[in-house]
């Protein structure tokens, strides 16, 4: 069969998620499933859209899940305490996709969960946490591989949806290929959870997509390894809510040349991700990623701010408030606010199925390395500096014309 | 002199202001004497800012001032008024600049107000309301002419700034050149004000700009002498306020494939514009222009109100509470909300300026007719369907771009 | 059996309400039954809690409800619509009252619509237009009656929970017993259903409450009759949403002697009532009562208004922004917004329930007429002039302690 | 002559503030000098409202000021800033007064700043700290004295307005008379210099009021002291901002038996205030006289937060915003917003001037001891369990009626 001519929709894609049976990943499953059974639309979901549904991507009904968590609640279990609490899914589509989250459920292996500070819990399951780094990437490594060839798939994209894990300290220790491979096989036991589900990744040629504010495949390591194996992989970090509006409205300020003095952003938050970042370590690289949107749009803001904090009975929901104090012309002072309340994994779900559809698509076209058509998807954009969302986006448009 | 080599510094620019003692014309005047005085900077004003700095452009501190009003009140009188009550001009600056707005306030003629709705009052002055109206847009002519040759200008540029007309009815009875020239000659009473300004401008060769939602140039049959004798004109309403944030802000729900099932604006502001527009007639021009992004950017829009109402209290500030209704992903149905509180005058004026130095530039190089680069300054922009505002400044930069 | 020692819970509480398949109506139902059921509890009831709770009211479990309405759609498919629009009352709680519900809908009469504005739809059932006035009555009499003997009860408390009908012209024409009674002898055409409702209900002896704007019970004729029969009323208009909040937050500017310049208020909601209080007429009684508060508690206020737009998404959700401008000390102005988002019918339906139970308590206690321990229930509390929640509700604790 | 008949308009009251140079004290002796001279008008005055108006007060007008502080920046300079920073004071208010600044600047005395925390900075002055306690509190008493008789003064109100101190450790070891007045003998270094001042006032029978949040006359010692010598005394922590709306908005969820299960709230503001709140130490003090209300008033509330954070554009100015979650009838999910956007010190100030009248007031009726008529003006009041702002109202509008 002439590989040229084959669609996307003939061939298998598998969808391993590291964080499998969290908010974002479950909510990523139903909507999948859903999708696939026929009882919920493709809105928000960036590929639903001209240009980009014009270009040859792998359906969503036609994905194969599977992935890696250290928590024991079911995918079933979790998606009913996601209706219950939040009412995302209703109850509706939960019953129509419930079978397939039983059976997707096994086929989530235990996964590691070296330096995952605060994600960690007395509930949680792991691999031997006194094997060496190197067997711990071989055995991830294998688990993705008996997936693939089990569910006979023609390419498996990783995603990383797990807990944000503390920042890693001097990364650049590791920014060269040989030097990440060093530390692996010497047991250097600084190396997060992350960075060791990127690499048996895309040493084995998976495209990957890091979600999270994580380290993973920001790594110079990885980024080499990337660019020499030309594997196509992509991040950090989701641009879903509060920080999305800002890269839409910055730019506006900056247009206009209104000076912005301060822009104090609050979040809060209920879910495990809120409680995981209430961490003050754990919300150090989230944070850095969120202030990096105003001070490249507005590089002469006088100040900026942004908290992230736990609120119980907001169960999924993110409400965010942000204060804009700006000077126009005659010194005018003037003040826009602004408050957004979203769920959380509704806006970040579709997103990962944009992502897998995408990268699978630059994988088939052999485009490896770091992707910056897919800059509007990210807080911190890796190798793309420009955070104004409606340039990110022509990006996008310009590869989707390209392409189709 | 070599006229190629003549930069704008060097030559002479007119700003015949329609409603030159409003809020917007005396704020761009203080402003610009102000920078011609070195009391305030440019904050606020586009064409300050890269990569539109670079163009050739004349100087706000040459700009010569006249216009057209039918309000007694001086413009030293307005802007004390303006400074006790908005605190914006503050007192120090006025100090400044009090003495050329004295001298201004002598090159403003009374200007003609026919069909101006509840714009007139019992204080207006006004030209003789039983004179032709082929003889009105002479006396206008002549008052342009007068004006450009005792001040010895290389060019003049005309704005209306005036207050907002009713909405003329069956425009396309006026869709061509001659059309309009009959009505005219005929003495056909419908015409406004506005089209009679903008016609003995446009028929003289000044180029025009409409910064108000009154008909002015939009008319067909000044569309067409525009193209025909080449004259530069753009318009119309300029957007400052609730309507800019909308072209920044609706294109992300787009981007994201986001429903937008209901958009809420509601605008409350306590200056004359205010009084003016709260006599339903009068804002039928400025709902429509304003309703258009949203329906532009976002087709599938569910519902979308603007309401408009006098608040005394706020002066010349505008608060402006909207209200955005959505649905994402799993048919989650989320919100955001944002109030934006801008002096409306302030945002105004530095667009005033940008506007006369741009459309300057575009007749210098002799560009005849509507012109697209300037679309990101208006609610309406005439000729462009493009209503996201980063798209719209992206054809300004691209302009830049290719004349610097 | 000695009446001076028995209990309420021994006795037999009816319930007639007047719009009995509307939104607040559907959602106290449902409520009355799922705490008898025992599956939700007694959040929101201002009965529920101390010192209210201490007095001796009929128990909600053993509430009999009947109803007129106009409108086909029957109590289930109303709540069942309500669930799937709303979110309240969630599947589950539904569920557990659905046959209550089918049962409760078959003493649901047809009831009157004479003046009734845009209430009334092609859809619509209703007594014979041509019937006389006096014959209307009768009616609704016999139905009260009855319903009284079939069920055996002991009291039946009438609640108009009907859709807002259009201003009376002149109700001082009605402003005596003999005048009103007179009218309906004469067959007075310009008598509205409301009036109907209430009269049929006071002459013969059952407590009334008016949830509505309309006029109802207001009538000074209707007021004569309470007192000369000892006939327990109150109302009109339940204050629920923005108003409530205006009457917690307006005396804290009262208080501190803050001026208050403007407060302007903006209603957006998407239920049938909202479509209803689009109709210009319809809507003048619930902007006047609403208006009210402000005027009473912040006697010197410079400008106050409040809108209200029908958001069809909203569905039975209202959402208030309300922005008030103030100034203080030294002329400074300053600023508070709020918004409010609160489930329309999920606000009122409990206090339809603490309604009945505490009129049937001033029945029970001989006292007639107006009640005043019950203005903090009301926009417009008859006979009242103290706006003010927190003194309002004092009124109530007074009564609760001199009671219990 | 006759004390009895003898008016307070005919007796000079002195007002000593601690911290006489900080925002709040220059904004009350612009405030009371421009009264004095008639340039401005008693907004924001409880005392100058009904009932409070008709009790025999010491006239503002006849205020005589002096101080105690720590910085060398002078009244004038101060005035200066805020007018420029905040515009308040208006330019031509301070015109009026600016003589009277200078003046009353030559009174205030270096303070002392034991255990004062960050508020302490390179350019304080104070008086020697090497000083022992016992003479540091009878150094001050000596400025007290000092300024009475050379005044010629009737009544001495001594007034805290310093910035805020660290919280005391152990405040226990300080409850009796007998410890403090041991303490101070035994030159104890964890005394803060609020108390000091405190006692230094309060042992010379001067009433004292704590406008902050600091320990001063809140300790047992002191609070023994002064009913045994029958001394007024009042605090703490002023109510100007977020806490006053949460006093009166709280009692309306806690009235219709809604259950707030969040409540965050979010200040930020630019000031002195606010840059030595931002030290942790300093802030808990504050935090928690906030947190007490919203337990006080809705002791079942499931979780709040207050969060204040230094924005120095804002300079004086203070945004909250307040996000209120709260459930009701139905299990029903709600949710209230609001900002609220004050000028801090103009806020502050006129209450400075309402508590001198009331605890001289207090005073010549011989009413030593904690003043629960003034709970309304506290965040939180010594002595008083009472948070609702209504109802804290009540008791000084019952004073009022009791004394007039
Ligand atoms: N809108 C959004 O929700 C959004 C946006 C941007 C980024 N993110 C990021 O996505 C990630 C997931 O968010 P969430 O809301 O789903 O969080 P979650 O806490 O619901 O889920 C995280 C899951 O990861 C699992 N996990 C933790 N450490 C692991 C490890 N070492 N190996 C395998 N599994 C591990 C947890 O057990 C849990 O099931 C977070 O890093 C978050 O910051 C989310
Ligand atoms: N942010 C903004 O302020 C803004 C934004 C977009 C558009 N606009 C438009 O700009 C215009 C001016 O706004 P403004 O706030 O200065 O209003 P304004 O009422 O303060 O000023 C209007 C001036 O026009 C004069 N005028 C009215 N009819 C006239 C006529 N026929 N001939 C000559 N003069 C006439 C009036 O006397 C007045 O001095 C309005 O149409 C407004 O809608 C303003
Ligand atoms: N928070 C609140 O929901 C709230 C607060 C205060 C007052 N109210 C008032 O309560 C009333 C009911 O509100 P709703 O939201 O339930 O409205 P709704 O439109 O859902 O219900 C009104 C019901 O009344 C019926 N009706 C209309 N005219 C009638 C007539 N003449 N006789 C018998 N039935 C008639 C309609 O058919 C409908 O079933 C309105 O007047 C509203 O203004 C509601
Ligand atoms: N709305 C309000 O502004 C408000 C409300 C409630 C409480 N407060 C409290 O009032 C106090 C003053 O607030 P502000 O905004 O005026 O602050 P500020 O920083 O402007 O002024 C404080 C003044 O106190 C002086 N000071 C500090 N330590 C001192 C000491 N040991 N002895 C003498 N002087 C000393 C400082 O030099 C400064 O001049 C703070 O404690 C604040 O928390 C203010
Ligand atoms: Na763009
Ligand atoms: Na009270």
């Amino acid at each position: 069969m002439n590989r040229e001519t084959e669609r996307e929709a003939d061939r298998r894609t598998g969808v391993w998620l590291i964080g499998a049976r969290g908010n974002v990943a479950t909510m990523a499953i139903v909507g999948a499933r859903a999708i696939a059974r026929g009882v919920t639309g493709e809105t928000g979901m960036v590929t639903a859209r001209e240009p980009v549904a014009s270009l040859d991507l792998p359906p969503v009904d036609g994905f194969v899940f599977g992935g890696h968590d250290i928590a024991p609640e079911s995918l079933v279990d979790r998606a009913e305490r996601q209706r219950d609490r939040n009412g995302v899914p209703d109850g509706e589509t939960l019953d129509a996709v419930r079978e397939d989250l039983a059976e997707i459920d096994e086929r989530i292996e235990v996964g590691t969960a070296v330096n995952c500070g605060a994600a960690v819990s007395a509930d949680s399951e792991q691999v031997d946490e006194s094997l060496a780094i190197r067997d711990v990437v071989n055995l991830i490594r294998d688990d993705y591989e008996r997936f693939r060839e089990r569910r006979d798939l023609d390419r498996l994209v990783v995603v990383n949806v797990a807990s944000t894990e503390p920042e890693l300290a001097d990364p650049e220790r590791y920014d060269t290929r040989d030097a990440l491979e060093r530390a692996i096989d010497e047991d250097d036991r600084d190396l997060p959870a992350s960075v060791l589900y990127a690499s048996a990744a895309m040493t084995a040629g998976h495209p990957f997509v890091n979600f999270t504010p994580s380290t993973g495949n920001a790594l110079g390591g990885l980024r080499e390894l990337a660019v020499e194996e030309s594997v196509p992989h992509t991040g950090r970090d989701a641009k879903t809510g509060e920080t999305l509006v800002k890269s839409a409205l910055a730019p506006m300020f900056a247009g206009r040349n209104l000076h912005v003095m301060s822009w104090e952003g609050h979040n809060i938050l209920g879910n495990e991700d809120g409680l995981v970042l209430e961490d003050e370590e754990n919300a150090a690289g989230k944070l850095a990623s969120k202030g990096d949107v105003l001070d490249s749009i507005l590089p002469d803001i006088g100040h900026s701010r942004v908290r992230i904090d736990y609120t119980p009975s907001l169960a999924d929901w993110k409400t965010a408030w942000d204060y804009v104090h700006f000077r126009g012309f005659l010194n005018t002072e003037m003040k826009m606010q602004f408050t957004w309340e979203g769920s959380d994994s509704a806006l970040a779900a579709p997103l990962v199925l944009d992502l897998v559809r995408l990268i699978a698509h630059a994988d088939e076209h052999g485009s490896g390395g770091l992707q910056p058509q897919l800059a509007s998807f990210f807080k911190a954009p890796l190798g793309v500096d420009e955070h104004d969302f409606s340039r990110q986006l022509d990006r996008l448009y310009d590869y989707a014309d390209r392409h189709s």
